[in-house]
């Protein structure tokens, strides 16, 4: 998340479509302490002019306790992203966030560890957990994570909780990401988020992965055939308040 | 592959289906030197008697240079199986072999040195090479193996070769294989490898993977669906002298 | 740590050694919510009491920002666990901590993320940090992970930093610990850290990795020898207040 | 290996050294088919006038079962490269080559898939086989494989096998070898195989991976004190016809 026009931009773009949410990045973990940070506080109140504008919920990271109840006000879910996913107390703090909880999977998590991490939201007061796949760390980097949909159907198979995927995070490289979507979709999996930006390459980070806002439609549309393949729908559920309902397509 | 009359089993029951082809495992690589080993030549003959009986393609896998001539006498396709795919010298030979090659990718090989091990086999005269992702190693011991399927669409983006996906090697839990192969096929792969067995429970290897003839019959009918909703369809072509037609299942 | 006296029991039995400085962990980061969460507040007490009793500094980990402050007063270094590695919000707090950091790489860090999760301490005002190699993920689960000891050569030459080694949560097995730990030493590590337990067989977690307290003083002897061969000691400065000091011994 | 002065230069200047013998490549296992495959016959002819000028035992690949019988005639050792380690006909074969076997690790292969790589060579007549660690594929870049010295405790606890480490082509930078050599000795290996050049700058391969012959010899030397710390000697035993004595270095 870049600017609130650049988000109004989108916002627009997609309010027709299937897409039921919006994710911005307020709070960014970078590799390096040198790296954009993210727009911080003035992001949050882009993420809520937007979503009350365009009555559309929205979603963004939380690095730390201290920044749960600022968040939690404005938004409709947290992300707790890859690198904090084994941050225990930042998990048991989100049993008392009061909003559901996207939990990406740990750059080399095991399944068990997932679930555990999970269960540590949960075991704290918060039963509304969602599972997001993100990819795994391996050894070839014509991809940048490995991602694991095998993981996605262990998931749905062992733990009674939603489970998404985020291919553009995972593979790192947008030509990529509408055939995994609907791989995605055809295992089994309640969602998906796909990065997508006004003037992909012109983003100021992961310029090489997102979607453009028209492919971003199109790929949404060409996932309805491909749930009814599997006997599900994608959610056409809108509005600010949704527990994500699957299978939801967040952009 | 046990017996004749297991083979003779599974070919009566799939050849209404659309099962395109059957694999047996006549030289089977083991890790230790004192695991069974398969049936070897008396395999081939079984593998013969079946395909002609019931006008089902067979493919087998070749593990040396000695193996291919008769091998490829009898059956429709060569496998060459991820301990070999960098196995150079084996790869040069089978340009010569005269019928189409199975090309199983290397536990660890990088979608790079996949291409390049097919490379071995085109440039040295056969250009039917079909490439298939089986898994790749990693540190979650839930899957025996994490399928790889941004691999698949990778590879139908570089290549011009057929790509197909073998989920049962890959994870090594039937459980798993049905999402997974619906996946396979939403995503683009050009065919799928499933492993069935009259009695699963109890095969002399990989007992825990096996699907029974009629979760393999089901499966391979759920996938049609799937297949049309991404604009393609699973073959209905039968009969020896095949070349594996998109989107081909092989049991 | 389990309580005061097998603590008293450690210390008694190598202050006469050349450790330098013992580990316990008070709060400890499970896998799983329901498992041992460690001693907490009543933890930190014994390890005050062990500090200044033997006069032997301590390092304990720090979980959270809330903390740092309690842990900070009590021990001579705080120790951040592999899972927070890249828990930005806590290393930047930590660099505010006014003691030594020791930051463990991540499960699946690569080189670079290791060093700029240093950085993010460094440049919020702690120029003390400590590196600790113990082990990376990988596919084989005959050790735990896989020791990287090319890493701690890599960061001996790319950054100013001690780089030590924690052989012991690296391999997982006690009978592989005295062989790599002269290994570290032999490429240039500036120090060690090893699981010891009075009764390696009845400690509460890790077990199979502890070395008795017997063990532990002669694994330290036997690593003088080594030291010397690549022009170095072991370091036989004692008492709280410590830096730590190359090539340092941790128990 | 890439012509008889090459050769003859890197056997001039290693004979008064500690270095036991001399590697060469004849055939080269490359990833592309276009990529140069070693000189071939002409350079095993190299080979044997070196070793009968120097009196040098020298060590060369062998990919395919044809070539055994030629290489065995004029080599000390056969290597099995990474690729070929579970070639299974080849290990077969080599089980009456009467000569010692190198069998490398593969790029990905268990320790337990290493032991009973080489119980095929050892159950098909051959018990001379020494295992070497030439590092995991891995996630990160920094060094192209991580070597895995845990392994080799690990074998030499479980095996009577000798086992020796090549950590030029598993760090793929030659500033890290040397260090990672005197680990090798702490943690027990039983020899090393370095990588060297007259002029490493210009080598065909492995450019960046390649010491001086200065650097080789320098290091050689820098191993005897290490290998006294642990009470063992690098061997000084010389001439064709060796058995490779521990602690032996291969150049």
């Amino acid at each position: 998340m870049e600017s609130l026009e650049q988000m109004e931009t989108v916002a627009q773009h997609l309010e027709g479509s299937s897409v039921q949410a919006l994710r911005g990045g307020v709070y960014k973990p970078r590799t390096s302490p040198y790296a954009f940070q993210g727009m911080g506080e003035a992001g949050l109140d882009v993420l809520a002019q937007v979503r009350s504008h365009y009555n559309m919920p929205v979603v963004t990271e939380v690095m730390s306790i201290a920044q749960i109840e600022a968040i939690a006000t404005h938004v409709d879910m947290l992300q707790v992203g890859s690198r904090n996913m084994q941050n225990f107390d930042l998990l048991k703090a989100l049993g008392q966030a009061g909003k559901p909880i996207l939990l990406k999977r740990g750059l080399a998590a095991t399944i068990e560890e997932f679930v555990m991490a999970a269960e540590y939201v949960v075991s704290h007061g918060n039963p509304d957990v969602v599972l997001c796949e993100r990819g795994i760390r391996s050894f070839d980097n014509y991809t940048r994570n490995v991602l694991d949909l095998a993981a996605v159907v262990a998931l749905k198979q062992i733990t009674h909780l939603p489970v998404i995927v985020d291919p553009s995070h995972a593979v790192g490289k947008r030509e990529l990401v509408a055939p995994l979507a609907k791989a995605a979709v055809a295992c089994g999996a309640d969602g998906l988020i796909i990065e997508c930006h006004p003037e992909p390459e012109k983003s100021v980070s992961d310029a090489r992965q997102a979607l453009s806002l028209e492919d971003m439609v199109s790929l949404v549309d060409s996932l309805k055939p491909v749930a009814l393949a599997v006997g599900r729908t994608i959610s056409e559920i809108k509005g600010v308040g949704f527990k994500p309902t699957p299978i939801c397509c967040v952009a």
